[in-house]
């Protein structure tokens, strides 16, 4: 018996307990304002009351032998994978329901989408990013090379610098840079797959933050990408769904590689290793779909993106540079007076008691830089906004 | 770009839609009687009043700021994993919380736990067979030998005839043979796992249908599983959660291999690919193993037994070889006159209006065997017992 030898090649990551002794330290030391917690990328509104509701009935039927439901389909009911299609039609893209695989959230699929491909294909990651992409592939044991996001390229790296790759991961608006790849640079994207018979692997988590038009909210909307790519997305940031886990992959029926249809061997995948999605969590998603559902949740992306909004003007005022901030709930800054990530880290909590992420936590390309996460009240903000001004 | 080749050997079953098929035709002509369906082994009764309050109450909680839940651990929340550590103790089994792993059903665990091993290991399977077991290790390109159920051995193989093996599964009581290993059986196997530094995937999704107190309901009740043993376990049969998406999965802290914990090679994989399940399913969950919740599941799961003996006491009655039916919700029986699995399927639904499945769509082990599958109502099954015997 041999366990998986690649386990042990993974990075252990230490990013968000070490954060949290330093806290603890800081706060040990007793100072008297507040701590003000800007680090982790955790939703802090509520459930929306429609999609309560909705879960509150669908209890409710599961109670009544006439409304019970037992196995449902593992890529999801069709109410939901119709909302969905619905929704991506008001984006000016069409798919049909048996392209839209619901899950239990994003990192699930992104980090089991993998299964469906060789061994032997090599991966392109940009630096930095999130650790599920590296993680799920160091398990299986791909190559793996990055290509560096940095302030030249805007923290949105091109493929004119990537090396030809099989599978390539993508996040716009990007997690931890907040970047959004406009629709040219998602084209050269496009066009580098469909040249080199990759697979674009597009993180799509944070697409409903994008706020200016004309930029793109799914990588469909670029002419031959569903011809070459997979797209994830997630209810958790932009309905709260955090500890509600729902998401859905678009997998296109005119994805194929060496004569397979993708989509069949995703639905192949999840059929024998996945069971679906509780009945009462896909009512709660649905009605994320819905005209009041859609405005219930937009309000709370709103107020998040407020947040973003008043950091963004505070690193502004103090010249650092930065992106994210608008259309993204991130805020990604370059530390100041040559800090590095984790002095500028202590150094925020030592003067203006604040917590943020280092940027080296990300990977070696976020050295230097400092991601500040806007899921958090309007006051908490606006306070941290102060701060870092006075500093 | 290189699909996963593995998928190609994977033999696409069409045992339900075949069912479904001639289930259409035989209807089609136009019968007088209701067409009685146990095959699938999906459960009827709806969820159990504790769950379904726990669930609206835990969607109340998400629809306030003061209660509302983000992220929660990747294993699953600390009140659960305790309450089933509670049940488990009720078992003569001690766990630590850290042992358990929430998972969103047997199937999705038993699917990717192999991730976990190496590739190059050898894989043993029961034949007939759950077959989640098999496809997954096809997926991965892991060689499979088969240790055959049959008649002489109560469909309940031994070690005694079994080729050496890294992987070993085991599913007790057994889908879909109903036959349950006895306490000494089962040391057989421990042993033989122990001595070959083997690991045990042990299935045990419907240990609540045992109610013989000799008879083990968890693995851990034999000496020695600690250090070879992982136990999977589901909601699904025993509190009817099909369709509400809750088990969970059992890796000792004593069992290691090659210097490596697999709780922790477990724990990475989980917190890599897998974000939990939701809480208001949790919290459903919590409520099964209070004490009216395991009152109320276990009416449930003594209805759908009272099925399996009315079906087993005709099988009986007809001079029928058969197991399960005691301490299983599946009654696995020989099919009479020499006929095959699918023979004995026509002959039953023309002449008697009953669906089972036929047992050659678990393995080539199942062939002239049949399963009847005891979730249904209680009238059905007395009226499918009473149609059998009057063949």
């Amino acid at each position: 018996m041999n366990v998986n030898r690649n386990y042990a090649a993974l990075h252990e990551s230490y990013l968000f307990s070490d954060i949290a002794a330093r806290i603890r330290a800081h706060a040990s030391r007793g100072g008297t304002r507040r701590i003000i917690r800007l680090g982790i990328g955790d939703v802090t509104l509520p459930l929306a009351p429609v999609v309560t509701e909705a879960m509150s009935a669908a209890a409710a039927e599961m109670s009544c032998a006439g409304t019970f439901r037992g196995y449902g389909e593992e890529q999801g009911y069709a109410f939901l994978r119709e909302a969905v299609c619905g929704y991506y039609a008001s984006k000016g893209v069409n798919l049909d329901a048996d392209e839209v695989f619901i899950s239990d959230g994003a990192k699930s699929d992104l980090g089991n989408m993998p299964d469906i491909f060789a061994l032997d294909n090599t991966v392109l990651i940009t630096d930095p990013v999130y650790p599920v992409y590296v993680d799920s592939n160091v398990m299986a044991g791909r190559p793996i090379t990055y290509i560096t996001g940095d302030i030249s390229n805007g923290f949105l790296p091109l493929p004119s610098r990537a090396p030809r790759a099989d599978i390539v991961y993508l996040c716009s608006p990007g997690n931890p840079t907040g970047a959004v790849y406009t629709k040219e640079q998602l084209a050269l994207w496009v066009d580098y797959a469909l040249r080199g018979d990759a697979v674009i692997l597009f993180d799509s988590a944070y697409e409903r933050f994008v706020r200016q038009a004309h930029l793109p909210t799914s990588i469909y909307q670029i002419p031959g990408a569903d011809k070459c790519a997979i797209e994830f997305c997630s209810l958790s940031k932009t309905a709260g769904f955090t500890g509600t886990r729902c998401g859905y992959t678009v997998v296109p029926r005119a994805l194929t590689r060496g004569g397979a249809s993708l989509n069949k061997l995703w639905l192949r995948r999840q059929t024998t290793k996945f069971n679906g999605v509780a009945y009462v969590v896909q009512r709660g998603a649905q009605a994320v779909f819905t005209r009041e559902g859609l405005e219930q949740t937009d309000a709370q992306v709103a107020y998040y993106l407020q947040n973003a909004r008043v950091i963004a003007e505070a690193l502004e005022k103090k010249g650092l540079w930065h992106t994210g901030g608008v259309n993204s709930p991130y805020v990604w800054c370059a530390c100041p007076d040559g800090m590095n990530s984790w002095e500028y880290f202590d150094y925020l909590l030592e003067n203006a008691d604040i917590a943020g992420t280092p940027g080296a936590g990300f990977g070696s390309g976020g050295e230097g830089f400092f991601r500040f996460s806007a899921f958090c009240d309007n006051e908490s903000a606006r306070d941290a906004a102060d701060r870092i001004k006075k500093l």
